[in-house]
């Protein structure tokens, strides 16, 4: 049993971790901290928790939380956890950060794709990026978890196989279709129900900041310089994330499924798509929502000489707190699937 | 451990049930029979399920489930479990039905509400209604479960405890919601997206199946010969149910929670919605899908002198599956709270 | 060709009226007022006029609008109107309000239902209730029109033929579900998409606002002391409201349809929902959303012996701008159909 | 005032047809024919034209209704016009046909993309391709007219004007996001809405049929020969399109807007989405619903060096009756914007 905290717990990610994390049997929830809701109950802004916790958000600094717990997790947005995690690193304390301030190995990335210069270039080779398929070798050794993007662990599932095929372009276009709860329960007019409701919102369409991150991993598995013309928009629904990926290279279909199993093998949270009988034909964010699932198949475009790859997730699941907690788990010698073997929430 | 059977398993219910229960470390289960899908994978069926049972469906027979398995549970559709059940008692299996054939206790009211005489009226007494708040003590000796219907579900959790208060009006208005789940997978030209969506379909506005087991059950509590005036729409979501119901008495806010709190001791999967901070002040389906809760609020008018009382649910789980499953649980000493101790799912 | 003014045209009801008047043969609008986006293109706020007005929203006060119109509307919130109304019947102007302030005869009610004294009682005489099919000889003659409550509204189209009935209980329960465009254009967190999908919120259970004018109409039309037991729900669309209310009478299915066929007669905007091969056998919001009518139908309990009335309008145009138009287009002789002749958008 | 005929006027498309025809001031509707609703009310099929005419669903045959009208509309499956047409022609009558039969100018494309010979060349020279933006002077004089696909006319709108800049690369890729009526009103399992709702489905993620249509045109406009690397999906929404269209091509923001200006003039259906304040930065489903507009947006990608640019229309009108109606309108010397000047509904 670990003693954990999680900071910037009134957010949905800070929820969704709360949400998975209730059922841990070697976790326990020491602080769940929150600056615009403090000694609320967590069940007030969490309504799924109500009944299951009598959890208060508390007011703990970071360095508070970090001096009672053995793993902090910060659920802070972009650039505000690097403003502790060098103080926090001084503690001992294990991190899971959620935030993209510590994804990227190069420094130099951060001015041009988040604003702001990274003082920390030592830091980021501390950090591991948490994408266990990926990565499951470091994260046993790790202390510091870096955890993926939720656009870009979508991409990533469903173009890493890819790579090793001849591409006829480096460029691979990803079109992501994105739910609400992607952009945060912050309040801002345009996010209103009568406003948003049967909207596709390209949100993003060019320079999302997920870009990097998608580029260094393909980098990592392929040792290609891919580019990802990237476009983000949001959709009438909540949860999950549909990335649809243009390949520009050609085989046929067995050895393209040979390339996926081949690739991943027993993981047990990445499923591939390959029944035309069902009525979900290719991934669908539908039949993963509520689960840690990454659901990855493909179409193959002879006329365009292209492979069209699909990933779908939970956004906050697998795109969130579901690889957190993975990456937890595998720090931990835990059994890895604890908290997250799940079927989705079918159907919803 | 027990080895179970699930008959109609392509459904929605069969469905939740195989859902719910791939986790439940006491159970087995050996079949899931589909006429309409035999021997295709349930995945294809149930997508969720995809990457956690290789399980295919069974063209057995009900008796020849019966005859490997502890525990049958029927999915099937009203008027079918009975043309069953006969048989399967002489068997010795233990049955848990989904449908309303052995919810009431008196067989006359089978012809005025199902359309079909019932000749079993001894069948009848031995069917413990499973609902577990009301017949916890009966279920644990049971050998056969009728599981209450969704709509009913909500009525009679909201309404039961409050039936006690002095009423001006025998007649209980209900009005009820329900998601699109609730009519089940059957194919109609009414069901297809585009004329679904955006609508609220008044789809029973009189003399709804579920009125005569609410009335049984409320009598069952009060000993008060209750007439529910029940409406049933079907809304713009999938999952959940909203029941809105008008009890014709008055008392203090104090008293009522009062009699909340009494009626529902330590139930674990009955919430009271006390938070008037919340976003969520009344129960509302949007914060249990996913879960076993049944959510209870009201709210007093006083210019009608009225309680207004609401019952939320999910209709697949508290409503259905949940409920059976937990019955299940009491039956076998099982922890009641196997496989339905978790948060719902939120936001979704 | 009159030349008319919209005050308080930013939020969605001051939408609706421009979105309708933009083709209006005999109405030229000269001010649309907004505090809060003075100066910004209309089509800014309302983007389905981009394309169609260069106006800009004016910061004209209303007595600096008055000065140049003939007509004043008055989209204000309640209690808003009456602070500017006495005033501006000194300019000559016409006006029609959508607010509540001049809708009651009783001005005792607005302490208790609105929480303000209302000062003006000789105001409240001169106003008409812009119902067009209960007052519409009135409104030929009128200065003043009070625009109905869009519940209100749903309400009295689908109770008040029925009351020629014998009835067995006065009171009458309505069950009222709501599109999110029902409660405007401001900003609170609950209203976030993310909060607010597949919700059923019970927004107002008791204590309605629209309950004191609804009992003023239905006494209007059948001289009988009415009470109305409201709740009211907010669901997961945008526009549409149906009410389903609970009328405590009897009579048989061709009486009842004769009823409804002699209250409304010619009546252009009440359709009655008698086609039970359609697949919308009740009034249903879906397919009236973007028109001016009212559906109207209902279903016998013979059980309870009720009758079930349903009412479906759109909320921003039977159930405010267009009974607000229509009310224009009698008082000023013109077509009364103008601008509301068209067919709803199906499906959507 | 002509006399028209709507054949296959039961689907979507022909009730669209209907729809916005019903308040035409120059069309007389002679006959609505449908095979399997023959002599039932429109009104049952299509109810938002309930109340607005009275008219039946005829059986007769094309032939048949040709006889009695000046301009047949045929809303039928691909492969189906086209055993009407070649005796239709003879009969003088005038046709807009909606399906994909005659829109491709080179036979040869038929048997790659639709599956079936085509043996009337010479006709396939004689049908105007229905886009009056491209073609506006050839319909003044048509006597027949193919209506350009759904996707086809977000695309083609949407990329042709950027067509004029240097492109590094031939392919273009549309990410296409389609309502579900795009996909019609017939049955089929994975379309009833417990299964549909929270999709996002790549129904047709490689060669899609539009693909030929939106070359030929952008080589009409361009010379250039392009191929369209187009995948569909069908969303959580009922009406709408959103293409997201990569082309490969680079200037600045000024040089893009005056091309789309230069390119549009004074079309008075397509509307350049430039305010940045708005809630609606880039074109939205949601704000063209119900309309004729074509939106049309771009963002400038500087790191992938491409032009993002986005369409959206509502698919049933500007992608089908609309620009069908514009058409006819063009032909029969109407006023162009007859029927077709309506502002969105806004908000839905």
């Amino acid at each position: 049993m670990i003693k954990i905290g999680i900071v910037g717990a009134s957010g949905y990610v800070g929820g969704e971790l709360l949400r998975l994390l209730s059922n841990h049997e070697n976790v326990e929830i020491k602080y769940a901290t929150s600056n615009s809701h403090k000694n609320e109950k967590i069940s007030r802004i969490h309504p799924d928790l109500y009944g299951l916790t009598d959890l208060r958000f508390s007011d703990r600094t970071p360095m508070e939380v970090a001096q009672d717990v053995d793993l902090i997790f910060l659920a802070l947005p972009h650039g505000t956890s690097i403003k502790y995690v060098p103080d926090l690193i001084e503690t001992g304390v294990n991190i899971i950060d959620m935030s993209a301030d510590f994804r990227l190995k190069d420094p130099e990335k951060y001015p041009e794709w988040y604003g702001f210069e990274h003082n920390y270039p030592d830091l980021l080779k501390k950090f591991i990026y948490g994408m266990p398929e990926l990565h499951r070798d470091q994260i046993k050794n790790a202390k510091y978890i870096a955890t993926p993007g939720c656009i870009a662990s979508s991409s990533i599932y469903s173009i890493a196989p890819f790579l090793s095929l001849s591409l006829n372009d480096n460029i691979i276009n990803v079109d992501a279709k994105v739910g609400s709860s992607g952009s945060g329960s912050g309040l801002d007019e345009s996010k209103i129900f009568s406003e948003r409701f049967n909207s596709i919102r390209a949100y993003k369409p060019v320079h999302h900041r997920h870009t990097p991150e998608i580029e260094q991993e393909l980098k990592y598995v392929s040792n290609k310089d891919i580019k990802i013309a990237l476009s983000a928009h949001s959709v009438n629904m909540v949860r999950g994330i549909l990335t649809t990926s243009s390949i520009y290279a050609m085989d046929d279909e067995i050895k393209l499924w040979s390339l996926l199993r081949d690739f991943y093998g027993n993981e047990k949270f990445v499923r591939l798509m390959m029944d035309k009988k069902s009525n979900y034909k290719y991934p669908d964010p539908k039949i993963v929502i509520g689960s840690n699932f990454a659901d990855i198949g493909f179409a193959i475009d002879k006329y365009i000489k292209r492979i069209v790859s699909f990933g779908a997730i939970d956004n906050m699941i697998k795109g969130a707190a579901g690889n957190a907690i993975q990456s937890m788990n595998i720090m931990y010698k835990f059994n890895e699937y604890e908290s997250l073997i799940m079927p989705s929430l079918f159907p919803v």
